[in-house]
């Protein structure tokens, strides 16, 4: 079996270095634009082979689409064209309904991924085996896929140690992501322009914590946010109304409302908390059977 | 020199336990309401004696109030009567401006403190001898306070390894805090309560971040929150503006000015995170001076 990755980012490259170290017997070639790329990348040990040839994703059973959203889809006519019959593309981009589409559009046996992993390192320099343990990893199979392809990606996504997470509906992965990740990024950001450099300088844990993700590289979240922008707005405008009705709870000085409110979020937020601390980084549950839509 | 801790949470046990632990030639009595919470601080080395007594503070040459705001308001005018002339009290509450405001009604020597340090680990189980090592630890003296007593407070503050901010109006405090740490747990809240629970078990690390401090105590929050109803409003108000510029960015599409707002946010988050990484949690440059207005 082999796989050509194409990119090696941080996801891209660990990817890479998880089928290796796991012992998936794979051959991993990773693409990528620039030479450097290429040997700081075998350097590493993300990938048997790099080369900056897109051509060769020719050779591969497997092709893994792993840039940014905008570049997967600049990248998609070109790479469907040199395929040969009967390969699977999958992706781990961050958003969907886009890539989809265009897969479908290009006649590919195609499975869309997400997975809910990574840092703000960005880059292959960011590389890490152990990057997707525990995590979930989203599958969005496009119509009439085959069968084993779908096994196969399964066995590939549990391999690296992540959970399977089986979605039929691009769209509502977009949805489902623009509340619970893109949101946070634009309330990072949001916090950090709202405040002015001195009183930050007293920053303490919370708005550090708050924060942290501001620090991811730019490239990545305006390909996501651009990606994302039927869902974004609304899923911006529920986060408003939700802090809107804390607010007015605060500046009424309704402690009962706002008592009400905090401790619901806060069952969550424990909730969550446990799943990180139990698993290592898992949510609850044992991962989901390949092909069962869990979602 | 004696101290008298008023409320052992996390912040008043591990302010006990610095004391005792960093050998600053003070004696520690802590003064809680319940009988177990005494027996626990003792035990976990939080203090030298441990009492439910509250008249027990007149034997302190420094008070420490350490329960949460609303109670330190409670509280004042009892502990007012019984203090022996000369002594300084001190405070740890997140809010500054009623808390001076009551004790100069009451006529204390009183420099009003502010650590910004702690976790979501309530009560005397999450007392940490270095809860405070590198964080900013705000200080706001009222008029007239004796030099002795500013003198003392800076090395109280720095004895137990954390930096002095000078601050003179309590109400800029409320005002800073209101936007770098009150609006971040409204923020936190509002994301919980604006997601379903089925795509939040797929959160990623950016959503787990940005809730954390949603799963404090709740008691604390409200606390913190009510005490700064003239504030909070405003600072939340002023997030949601940058939350709408940068959505709209989104919405229209408009990538170079979502590029420039998430660059500037960036820069700041870097610095932020370089600031943490670089000095255990401590802002960059050496503590300010006692006495000197650094804000």
């Amino acid at each position: 079996m082999s796989v050509a990755i194409i990119g090696l980012g941080q996801i891209g490259s660990s990817l890479g270095a998880a089928l290796r170290k796991r012992r998936m017997e794979a051959r991993v070639i990773g693409i990528v634009r620039r030479p450097a790329a290429a040997r700081r990348a075998l350097a590493l040990q993300a990938v048997h082979e790099a080369t900056t040839e897109l051509r060769r994703a020719r050779e591969a059973d497997v092709v893994v689409m792993a840039t940014p959203v905008r570049t997967i889809l600049d990248l998609l006519p070109r790479v469907a064209k040199l395929l040969k019959p009967g390969t699977l593309v999958t992706d781990v981009g961050s958003t969907k309904a886009d890539i989809l589409g265009a897969a479908r559009r290009h006649g590919m046996s195609f499975i869309g991924g997400h997975p809910m992993a990574g840092t703000e390192k960005a880059g292959v320099e960011g590389c890490d085996p152990e990057l997707f343990v525990g995590r979930p990893w989203i599958l969005v199979p496009a119509h009439g896929v085959r069968p084993d392809h779908v096994t196969w990606i399964g066995r590939m996504v549990a391999g690296v140690g992540a959970h399977p997470v089986w979605m039929d509906d691009p769209q509502r992965h977009d949805a489902a992501v623009a509340a619970i990740s893109h949101v946070p990024y634009l309330a990072a950001y949001a916090l950090l322009s709202s405040t002015d450099e001195g009183p930050s300088a007293l920053a303490g844990n919370s708005f550090r914590d708050a924060t942290r993700v501001a620090a991811s590289d730019v490239d990545m979240v305006v390909d996501f946010l651009l990606t994302n922008r039927r869902h974004v707005p609304a899923a911006a405008q529920a986060f408003g109304r939700a802090l809107s009705r804390l607010t007015s709870a605060v500046r009424r000085g309704d402690e009962r409302a706002l008592r009400k409110a905090l401790e619901a979020a806060r069952r969550r937020a424990l909730a969550l908390l446990r799943c990180s601390s139990e698993t290592g980084n898992a949510p609850k549950g044992p991962p989901a059977a390949v092909g069962r839509k869990s979602f």
